[in-house]
């Protein structure tokens, strides 16, 4: 098959095709999206090796269970040893020997095909389509966001306008918390507009109880702090492979909490999908045949794109 | 009034006894501790100017309330403008136009006497000494880290084995949490052991539910994410003029929560001593006579002390 590889030379190759292990499913790919942790696989974040992508759409070919056999799916990334005590602890997420598909130890959703374990396969309704499907994995990650506990009426700013702030900041709005964000592309600005989203402009206040943290920068905890009211709490999104420079002090003399967010759960993602309540094909910037999946990736590089998906269909 | 004054040449200094406002209460200080934070402000901290010393017991000598004359007590060291939006939801301890007792804007318990509102003040119980008393302040903020939602049985990593580091250890064991402390100065802990609590040794491991940085320095926040386990919660004490360098991806990755914890409320800290709950007069290294309070300064800037105390008592 042919697979996007990140190796000593990254580029498009012909590897074996996957040979789903028992328990696992293979999945066709259908479409999948780019990432900003893509890029920083590609620019050796963890050391990757391997099949990058974890944002797809895909049909299961073969099973062992056979009723997922032709089925259209999303798979959570997340696969845990079932072994330790964390897993024990139904905390597969956080499994030491855990492998993530795409991004640590699996290959992932780059390739005509992946395999997955059936455990993590999540059906997606005809409702949906492959352009909306393909949003499953960071949509649910962004309405992760709402576990810290944040409830309709509250005022949440969310720092950062990129892909992961728009869709925390919709997926917060459509929960029916009162939303701003704060950004610095104008451009990228002009779009949150356009999907109904408010805009904050001038220097920080530390006015917002709720402040979500997604510049993908190391100085972002900083940047969320200066908007966060005393006793409020900053959720971080970001990953860096820099350290950053927090003052602690204020943290003890403001009170604040700070919450790390990660994955979410598909199903919240899905339904919201069913719904329609996210716009989230208005935030897709192009679409690349899976050929020009090179491309694809240098074009979501860019500072003024958005979202790229990557198209495998037309290669059957 | 005898008091130690911070200006360019802190000292011992002959200043008028000040006189209450309307609302306040003039307090004769019977008794001070001597803590962290007083060696930062004659440090440069903050730029303080004034009289320094919050940990105190006194009796009220003046008061517009005639009830509180003649009673011991201690005070809380906030005082809100009570005008502010911040106050009006019961923050005052959050007011941006806040003064605290010996810390920032308002004089403290390093003289003969001390003006604090009257609404601050709470009374000492007899069976409580002033030598007990004199805990309350620390002790109050010590407990405030309950609040984070600790339960009973849970098992909770303090690390940093100073003055407040142990005040809180004993606090959460005395509440019934599974307490291990680590630190690295070998004649604090074997002090720790003498009182009841456990130690523990050895490299970082991450499977505390609990950590509580308590460290007074701005490493702190590394060395007790290393201890602390997925999903786990790290409250943090030290307030340092430093910035932290702190791997927010980590955060984020084993989606932990971070508490900033200040000052705490003083019943809960006058019941415990009322009880006999924590050993704090073990905990007193040495007791110095006010006249000596410079010496005194000195010696609890020594890393083998543990807390020093001074006495006004001998001086009326």
């Amino acid at each position: 098959m042919l697979a996007f590889v990140v190796d000593d030379s990254p580029g498009l190759k012909e590897i074996p095709t996957p040979v789903p292990e028992p328990g696992d499913a293979l999945v066709r790919v259908r479409m999948a999206g780019i990432c900003g942790t893509d890029h920083a696989l590609l620019g050796g974040y963890r050391g990757f090796r391997g099949v990058p992508g974890h944002e797809m759409v895909g049909v299961v070919e073969k099973a062992s269970d056979s009723s997922w056999v032709g089925r259209r799916v999303v798979s959570d990334i997340n696969i845990g040893c079932g072994a330790c005590s964390l897993c024990g602890q139904g905390l597969l997420r956080h499994c030491e020997n855990r492998k993530v598909l795409g991004i640590e130890g699996r290959d992932g959703a780059f390739a005509e095909y992946l395999t997955t374990p059936i455990g993590n396969l999540h059906r997606v309704p005809d409702s949906v389509s492959d352009e909306e499907a393909v949003w499953v994995e960071p949509l649910a990650a962004a309405l992760a966001v709402g576990e810290a506990g944040i409830s309709p009426g509250e005022r949440v700013l969310v720092v950062g306008d990129g892909r992961l702030g728009t869709l925390i900041a919709l997926g917060l709005q459509m929960r029916g918390a009162k939303v701003e964000v704060a950004g610095k592309h104008e451009h990228k600005l002009s779009l949150l507009r356009s999907v109904g989203l408010s805009v904050v402009a001038g220097a920080a206040r530390a006015i917002y109880p709720w402040v979500v943290e997604a510049t993908g920068s190391p100085e972002g905890i900083e940047k969320a702090r200066a908007w966060t009211r005393p006793k409020g709490t900053i959720i971080l999104k970001s990953t860096s492979e820099e350290m950053s420079r927090v003052d602690a002090s204020r943290i003890v003399v403001d009170e604040l909490r700070l919450v790390g967010s990660r994955c979410g759960d598909f199903e919240p993602a899905i339904a919201a999908l069913v719904e329609k309540a996210i716009p989230v094909e208005r935030l897709v910037s192009k679409v690349y045949p899976f050929r020009d999946i090179v491309t694809a990736l240098d074009e979501s590089a860019r500072r003024e794109v958005f979202k790229v998906l990557v198209d495998f269909r037309e290669i059957r």
